[in-house]
């Protein structure tokens, strides 16, 4: 049974519906894994997002990444910028611990690669990272090898969502965040399109947390330990079956950082915030003799459903990585609480 | 006497304090001129930002600019990026004009060099715009260079907000919009120092506005001809006294989308959405023999005020843009309403 | 008849071939028209690249544009950029000519559309530029809207090089610089592709020139009066058939800079570089129902002839622009000699 | 002894002078270490640029990046792009071995930190990379953690180049590339300012190879098997102890590209050619309560000594990579070849 989200609590963001889970595996193919790393000393693990069940090295998706605010250690993005593409499964670990996951992650594809035939000898990870030092030990960097691949062989649809893999340890609005995902869908000639949002959560100042227009940091700052400061990053993976060309996709991101902004961000110094998305529409093949590809790609004037649905996705992502979340006490002691009864308590007038 | 703006009815955005007049001029030098074009085919005009008094060009002040949606024909940014710096006044006004007011300014600033004895022999004029062609008739493009010389003379601390300027034929979520400002100011060391911002609004769908976190224009989308596409363009002129390098002015100029957001934005794909920045903090000189200039810029870390206070004027400034305007009727007996009425219906709800 | 271009003298620049005119109308539909402004006070003028004899606001072309050096005044790179289009013709003219050259180019357009029955109300002229205030006095600012019209009136394929249009009055390492242009053909899948180089050249220290690899301006320096700095810019126009994504066309203007390099340029800090390219490959339309648009791209592993192709026409389009110009007396008597007699002088160790 | 260098050929590459050491120590305080893997499966390794003996971390250095092609796996950038500063040592390694190096990064910091009692919670490494693919068995990822701390401890003024450290299995226009190095002085205001580059070489198509102007590539293409693509990868540190602000500094990082075209690179697709570099004329505190910093920065027209400097040394320490490795080969048998004899065939010429 999964934990309550917010939408579960007749709070509805934006205008557009949401897929059948309403999350990013509402694109079709994609799933997501996590594992946890839950003990006295560290509160941390590894998401990872799979764009697709087959060798994502041997036929790549066209993608983008968006910089909002580049206090982060990302890898991957010069090259999906230069090419267009994603080769990689994506993942997400705590700040310190991004090289060892991509190491993880080019075992994993080296040998999947040996084992399909598939000719691999370079290769592009996409690593994406918050840094949940509050209440994981940091420094110790907990996670090992057997975690990523655990991720990996964890990937579902129906993945869970809060206090878990890579968002055990983190602090959203001063509150136990973590992983969030929602998505939306929207027709065009008839055919449903689906975008996809996952975010792991790590920012925000509690004065400023705002649910669906409503001031509830403000109101609830005296009650907890609050964040005094908008510190910690925001990773936010978005995946959509519109056909879309690298260009365009790179547009759909930005609007991410509007969603960003109605949960009250004001996109802090301290905090990475980071957005990576691929489209599923269309495969290039690694290796092929073809000159030329044809592609389908979507009227620029068309674009609108697709940032509203990525504006809507992003903030109510964000808010289920803090609704999923159950309260967690760090390595010193330090607690962070569920959003739950704050939000509980404040229902109707968010509504 | 001025028409009244957002916070004389008592709604307060953001929690920093305004400066004194609670515009751009706040910071000290600035001073803001119009050119209105009112007839029966024409409602358009020019708007100039005067950085300084003095000759920009001699002493050049740490500029940059910062690129939303770039659906928008703003000149002069390749070289403020380069460069950092601004050498130019900022004008505004109608698409088709830019090239008019681009040769005015040159005009302008070739004889006030020649008669100060500066030698000018390069210059990179700064011109942003929006499209005003429901209410204007733009493909006849009014303005003339005397229009521009005559905002340049008018230049005030004092200026007028609202269906004025750049802003006479503007529109914003379907109400009329047109230059608004705002400003913040924030203590850093025991010093004061202050931002501030001046937009030509011109986006916006109506069933998007959000006033103060209120969802107004759900409220009133079908009393009046709502816009059902956010489309149209926003500039952002944002001056500070704040000693800040060209990359921390960047960041600075990122985070006003935050603020645009907030007032319901979704950067539509027709809206070009474009920042331009300048701190008055430190002049470079056209011309030096000095190997070496010093510079003091502020600590990374202590950013956050600024960041507050270009989101919240931002979204204050946005909305004076539209409670200063008047109901305009185009030139094709299009009418644009004033917020007015709507916003004083719906008072009690946005405190 | 037209002047000698450094191909005449032997001189063969790379190893791909040269399409029938070795110059940017090689690429089917682009053609090239001047107006020169030569009296005593002025040498100047107007150079203007029409991308096809169709309405190119009703159907536009996949444009890029690259940033070498922004110290340039180059408009409509925004919206090129963040549509990949482009859907206006070229223009060059003088640095303080711009503004109204962008007003001459927009008022083409408008009654061009108007005539044509095609709805325009926003439109993105691109505009480039040099600065050649040594041979011309460039404050008295002689370019008239008659001058655009002219150069658009006299647009050919078979357009003369040197001195002419917008390259009267430029100045390329100390020699006259001016308008040049080549051309290169490749085969992909046994059709054969062309791309063309247009540059405004004026840039470079005369110590550095190097033609074909041979350091012809340490030769000569001493007996010139010699450019001892890398100043004034130059603007790169890259044409193409080949099917290309705007990221792929970016990728493509990258390397003109290598090119560049070749002729021994250090890319000056007060050299506005700006290359802008286009591929006439496939149309978008300004104005459609259609929901997706199909295209076919280039294989990415197979842009390499491209590249090539690119580099080389860049080099020989520099030293075209310096062949084909005569020795040029400007308004102060500063003379700037024509390269011919030095060259000549130097051809057997160069070819 | 080391092994002759370019210059001790009696070959000058452009006309600035290079430092004592003619190599990125010349900038005070630079250091570099390797550790070389040679053993029949493989021939990779790791080198380490450390920009100062004192913690980076604890006092880091204005820094930026250019991606000339992002076809690469390099980290960090976002961060040194955002913030402008450099708290890392500089590692490159082989494609696949990133993470692992990354992750050894991370460690030594994080244990130098702890016993320096600086706080660190979060860290940016910077890692390069070329793929050795061809020389190395690169899928067996050779590299480990101790193979980094080994080359950190090997840091020294004097180190090789060639075929060592992260340049062993790396393949220059058909030959043996590696790892060059070379500096330029220049002065200003009567003090000496120092700019070094080094290079992990590992692109070029044979025939292109060009040699302070003469096309030695062209001449000896049929003797050796031939690169017949550029393809690899070059990754350029550039260190400078002239007081530049990150916006002028990635000004400077850009020109590196021209030296690099000069030996005949064409930047092709398959090469991620990126430029990261550091000025140590300011240290910039990780944590300080002071509000503002002072910084003096070079006057913005006098940049051109280090425009030169840059593409000289840039050049010359590409044939550097070259010239001082020895044939090398590979664990498939494949033989890549010392440039040393078809150069010293051709010396005569190329002086």
């Amino acid at each position: 049974m999964h934990t309550k989200r917010i939408r579960d609590y007749g709070i509805t963001i934006g205008s557009l519906k949401p897929g059948k889970l309403n999350n990013i595996a509402d694109v079709a193919g994609v799933t997501v894994g996590h594992c946890t790393i839950d003990n006295e000393q560290h509160k941390t693990g590894v998401t990872v997002i799979m764009p697709t069940p087959d060798n994502i090295f041997e036929n790549k998706f066209i993608a983008s990444s968006y910089v909002l605010n580049g206090f982060g250690k990302t890898t991957g993005t010069l090259q999906v910028q230069e090419l267009g593409t994603l080769e990689s499964p994506i993942a997400l670990t705590n700040t310190l611990n991004v090289g060892l996951v991509q190491d993880a992650i080019v075992d994993y594809m080296v040998h999947r690669c040996a084992s399909e035939q598939v000719n691999l000898q370079s290769f592009n990870p996409v690593i994406g990272e918050c840094n949940d030092c509050h209440l994981n030990h940091i420094c110790e960097r907990a996670v090992q090898k057997e975690h990523v691949y655990e991720a990996i062989a964890n990937a579902t649809c129906n993945f869970e969502q809060g206090d878990v893999g890579a968002g055990k340890g983190t602090i959203c609005f001063g509150f136990k965040g973590g992983i969030g995902s929602a998505s939306r869908q929207f027709e065009i000639d008839g055919k449903t399109y689906t975008l996809g949002v996952l975010v792991q959560s790590n920012f925000g100042k509690t004065s400023d947390l705002t649910v669906n227009g409503f001031p509830l940091g403000e109101k609830v700052d005296a009650e907890i330990n609050p964040a005094t400061e908008d510190k910690g990053s925001i990773m936010s993976i978005i995946a959509t079956d519109l056909p879309v060309s690298s260009r365009q996709l790179h547009r759909i991101l930005k609007r991410a950082g509007i969603g960003l902004g109605r949960t009250g961000s004001h996109v802090g110094h301290g905090s990475g915030d980071v957005m990576i998305g691929f489209s599923t529409a269309h495969k290039i093949p690694h290796d092929t003799e073809e000159s030329f590809q044809e592609f389908s790609f979507i009227n620029e004037a068309k674009l609108s459903n697709a940032f509203y649905a990525v504006i809507e996705a992003e903030e109510e992502a964000v808010l289920n990585s803090m609704i999923a979340a159950d309260t967690v006490v760090g390595y010193t002691g330090e607690t962070r609480y569920s959003l739950k009864p704050y939000l509980e308590r404040y229902l109707d007038e968010i509504r």
